[in-house]
């Protein structure tokens, strides 16, 4: 659940962590990618989240803007979600991440 | 508290949300910055964090390689946290999401 205050906090990290913050919204974004993905194709790929914090947690990413959820009307309904052009826009940023958590990982291994 | 699942996952988004992941971390680092700061002083910056979630949170960004804590041997005795080079090499991925999110915002406002 989103925390009111953060959202109105006069620092604009916390603000923007009113949107990204938690363990998973930055993992699904990355997940999400340039792909179109249904329900059970994610939480396959995300394994950790339950179904129950994967549908919040998507639910808030669409609140946002960040991820579009498309719903078609066929038997069995089919359901996927996308990133929007704003998801799109974090997804450098989130290379980023990767690689500097991955950089240090290497320099560790090659200490050690 | 780390979820060890996260640190040894195939994923490397969700291992570097091993290490900076909750709602806490990335506004840490951003208050930290480039400066040394003492706890009480990142208490009051980070108002809305309660004394025990920063120190723990503290902790494990010096478990990480990410902050350093040194303490002085004064009276009354000082501590300062800042962040390492590793640290360090966040700041500029931070300046993004915090300009992607202030981004939104300003479209938000502009649409209204």
């Amino acid at each position: 659940m989103k925390d009111a205050a953060f959202c109105t906090s006069s620092c604009p990290m916390t603000r923007t962590m009113s949107v990204l913050g938690g363990k998973w919204k930055l993992i699904l974004i990355d997940h999400l990618g340039e792909r179109r993905v249904r329900f059970g194709q994610l939480a396959q790929r995300v394994s950790l989240i339950s179904r129950k914090v994967l549908t919040e947690q998507l639910k808030e990413l669409e609140d946002d803007g960040i991820v579009r959820r498309e719903a078609f009307a066929e038997l069995p309904p089919r359901v996927e979600y996308s990133l929007t052009a704003h998801g799109l826009a974090l997804l450098p940023i989130l290379a980023q991440l990767r690689s500097w958590h991955c950089s240090a990982a290497t320099a560790e291994v090659a200490a050690a």
